[in-house]
């Protein structure tokens, strides 16, 4: 299995809801150093697992729709506590969209799983990973 | 799959028995950096793989009753040399028996599977994982 | 010269006011992966510049006391651009205060000069640095 | 699962062919900071994944093959775009080649699967795994 | 002292003349991931060391000129060695350049001294620093 | 001013003697990755601030020295507390007499001052620093 991995981040403000998360329910925020990485079994016919360009790109144009953001403000998220595990997934979710979507180019339909892992200090991090096709 | 990942660290001596091991059959020590990941397949009802506090207590707890130590006279590790990969194994085994106990709180039975990774050096580490249930 | 740094963190939610900090005008948040440097010329009578104990304890405790907080809400911040600049500044001049104090043992008045560097990302970090004596 | 990492490096000059790949047409270089990671079920006689000595000395020797090399004038790459994808390949087949051939031990020959991972800067990486028996 | 630092990287080839060069006398490459540090005494009026969006858009301008080239036919290193000290005096003088010509914004002439580090691989790095007025 | 820095390890066993050392009164163990860094006003002939070959292999054979050791065994540090700002100091001392010894080349008569950091954990770390002429 080849991959490809490439690295962002984004910073928002958030507050957590349950007893469990302790003083995490006060109005905080975070950095999150964004990994995303892009799996297929063969290269594709320029030999690569995906064009980095356009996957870089594509990652920037998903976690800006996130940074400088009061996640309890937005309504995608109503309801929901936005955990690092729930972001990882939520942008898994979103560059799993764009891959089907075409935006980051033709030959990446033959991506075949993904994983999205979000460092948000330097002694903890999340992530979500699966297949997409 | 989820998954969470908390690293912490501790300091030991120890020697090795067998010439495989060269220089390190004398007396030395390291300090592992310790990162260990828990994987569920869906979060739990608080959004989480698993209480990162609780997990992040169990995990110093652990590393405590090895820390400080010349593993050379740990009745535990009588007759074994203590490599990387066995100590990976050994903190693995004890993180999940810590799971089972209800130490990391009641949802993390969801917990599926644990990766534990020891880092060495900044050019050499060693790690164990499996599934727990 | 000598010198011992510890590492911590803190998560914080905040804004900014004026037209240079476009985006991050709205409300948003990080984590700061903080670097505290104590130096002195000679090392103390138990060979080193600090103890470390004391010192990881006393920038956990100053650290502690921004953790989980919106600071646009903290009346010591009022009216000021808390930058990672600022914030450099801020815990130096505590960490600073606490030497002084005497909380980080009899020894550390023989620390001559400390630097705070806060890590906002893997792409940027800012510092401040100075005597104090 | 048993796993243990040793890291090394090369530097090399090379160029694409292809409109993908924009300015990397242009012969440019790169560093490759190189993690290969070696898998096996359980550990050896002496408690190893593998004798990290032999390990650490077999892979730098592949890697000197390529260090200081242009990789444009390789025959071995002949007709072929050196991506880090395909270089992670080639990387895998040479460690998988010299276990095969005993230069790693013989107890190498429990070494179930491998992992190849060039970190090319700071924010990209890519990777080969697969098992090799 | 403030300072802020914001990291970015750039990939080239390039060769050297002289026996002390061994191996790297042949056209070979790397990746530089580079620091670029601005230090001022006081923060300026918005309670900055400098715009960091335009300290990074102003380093990643001089990075790109050089990016994907073989530094051996710039006519700008004609009869020089690109060692990575070079480099990094190379790049300080640019961006020392283009805060002098008010690309960094009319608060930037408050930059007292610079350093510019080029980090070459995980083992090796070259810096330099000097103040700037 | 011109720097250039070279990494590598070394792991070790030791106690320590005094009540404010707690649990490391005990024989324990570190690995410390050692970062050298050489400084100088002026570039030397080659365009270097020393030959990184002849430096790295320098800082090699001196950690060597100390490797795979009990330093409480060690006559060099007969009652002495070898803490970690105390290591750095004796590896800047060996490094100095190395250059002094001609050991790194003739050209490196020009290195003006040396910073030595030992690394022992992701969160601790000691360094000296001193001209050397």
């Amino acid at each position: 299995m080849y991959s490809l991995n490439v690295r962002d981040h984004f910073m928002i403000a958030h507050s957590f809801k349950g007893a469990i998360f302790g003083p995490a329910q006060k109005l905080h925020g975070a950095t999150y150093v964004v990994d995303v990485t892009f799996r297929r079994r063969e290269l594709d016919p320029d030999g690569l697992v995906i064009d980095i360009g356009a996957a870089s790109a594509a990652v920037k144009r998903i976690l800006d729709d996130l940074n400088y953001r009061n996640l309890d403000e937005e309504p995608a998220f109503d309801g929901r506590n936005t955990t690092t595990e729930f972001l990882a997934k939520t942008i898994f979710d979103r560059v799993a969209a764009a891959i089907a979507a075409g935006e980051l180019g033709e030959n990446a339909d033959g991506v075949a799983a993904l994983k999205v892992s979000l460092n948000e200090s330097h002694v903890a991090s999340a992530a979500y990973e699966a297949g997409i096709r």
